[in-house]
């Protein structure tokens, strides 16, 4: 017989505004819920140096210790936190799964908040290599390049973090930065003695024959340089709904994005999706809470068949 | 030519935290915004002693802090704040008209966000004698009790500040709570000599000839007791959508909530509403904040005829 005791009511997978308070809601429910969150430092939220448009901020924050506000409500009224990358899911069954690199987690219902940070391949050959070398998770692909040489491109906390994971691994980590500050000011990953720091570089074309085998950028006098190595991995972020671990399991709308009804209810049943993943254009932090909150309800109103909560509510 | 100086971009019905929320983003969007605002002290989110669901907040704070807290915020940013009961409102032009005792506002877009805190005359009579001596409003009706004998019914700050305003006017003014303790330890309004609080006195009957004469009330022994007066204030609260100043110029479904689509849009062009006044049952204050947050926008929409807005984001 099946163990159910290691089974969820609701898998969360984000942990921005959205992610978040669809725990607080859900653990204040009382249901067993877990957020898989890849990154604290990442997203839209986490990247907002000021926020004062909240309604109920008694002055202005950082967007980082919003989160960390909200995290440490829905932890305190009982949800689990864990810091993972979800890798693909399996949403046939009655129990939903959800693939991470170290662990498989099983929930009745799931809610999608990955928010809207993803960006379609841009560089040139980076579609072409992708699984080749190209590689936009550190922690899932850092093991392949023992010993070799590799570059992360991007520029924010998460992006040096993740560099710090690569080298562990590799033999030389290039941090390709296309602006000529990083986002952080100090942070432990830039005194790894096999991490050098490119500043102002642009990445304008990855090569190989089969595999990656060299980068071509332009420095900031638009002069080409080229970089002999076998992995890059991007963290760049666009405006794009983070949509791409579903591979077609559910119903999205141009762009990629999630479509839902008022309730968040997707194609699939007990599947969820809240905050700027969805196919919104307001992007705006008590939006995507409220949506993490009504997700919550529908989860709970899915889980014990309630009628209570009209589903016309706002249609 | 019409003066249009003192014309609004948006006008605001509701202090609460849809309202409070709508008139952040409308200021923040430099639009000019009022709130037209019953009582700060009146409401589900002023009565809650504790909120502590509400995500971003540190630690559980009063309903009342949280609104001072949204409403310093919204005041911040350039909204006005007019403490004042909308007794009617006029939505056949292009230009909105809200009437008040004092005053009549115009505004190119109206957001109603009165809350759900209403309820039917339940009282014996409280139907048949409103307007002949039962009324809703003191601020409104006092004047015409010079001299007489009143009652105001209810147990909130709300009641007891109101009842300040009618004693200014009446002889004699009996706060009669169907509790046997007020909602407030202290207020300077149980120190007015005219004003006599009984405390677990239940209204049964209102009753007179053309005009109230007497009501009936049952003591905490179920024992009749009579008195004698000319007006009847009834400020019990329930918890149907608070809507009866409309008087039938918008679609309202059963029990007078307010039918709105995913943008918060009425059946009337530039008229929103937002909060516990719609059609919903999910009434969390996050829920009502964002909704307000999205009138807010589509109040700017309409105004500018903007399309970056899609109208299903969420359908």
């Amino acid at each position: 017989m099946e163990d159910r005791s290691d089974i969820y009511d609701v898998l969360i997978i984000g942990g921005g505004p959205a992610g978040l308070t669809a725990s607080l809601y859900a653990s204040r429910s009382k249901l067993k819920a877990v957020i898989l969150d890849k990154s604290p430092t990442a997203g839209a939220l986490a990247y907002s140096h000021k926020i004062e448009n909240y309604p109920g901020l008694t002055s202005p924050v950082s967007g980082k210790e919003l989160l960390d506000t909200m995290k440490r409500q829905a932890i305190g009224f009982g949800a689990e936190y864990r810091e993972t990358q979800v890798v693909g899911l399996n949403l046939s069954g009655d129990i939903k799964e959800v693939f991470t690199m170290d662990k498989t987690y099983k929930g009745k219902t799931i809610i999608i908040a990955t928010g809207s940070m993803g960006r379609k391949p841009s560089i040139k050959g980076e579609g072409e290599f992708l699984g080749k070398g190209v590689s936009y998770c550190a922690i899932c692909d850092a093991a392949f390049f023992r010993g070799k040489t590799v570059c992360i491109i991007g520029n924010s906390e998460e992006t040096i973090k993740e560099a710090g994971v690569l080298a562990r691994f590799a033999e030389m980590v290039y941090l390709i930065s296309p602006a000529k500050k990083l986002n952080v000011d100090d942070h432990p990953g830039l005194k790894i003695p096999n991490i050098k720091v490119l500043l102002g570089y642009t990445v304008s074309a990855i090569e190989g024959k089969d595999v990656v085998e060299r980068i071509k950028m332009l420095d900031s006098d638009h002069k080409e340089v080229e970089l002999n190595l076998s992995g890059v991995f991007v963290y760049l972020h666009g405006n794009k709904p983070i949509t791409d671990f579903l591979a077609g399991t559910i119903e999205t709308g141009e762009d990629g994005c999630i479509q839902v009804n008022c309730m968040m209810e997707t194609s699939i049943p007990g599947v969820l999706a809240a905050g700027d993943v969805t196919c919104t254009e307001i992007r705006q932090v008590v939006v995507a809470a409220s949506q993490g909150c009504i997700a919550a309800l529908a989860a709970e109103k899915y889980l014990y068949k309630r009628t209570r909560y009209r589903m016309d509510w706002a249609k």
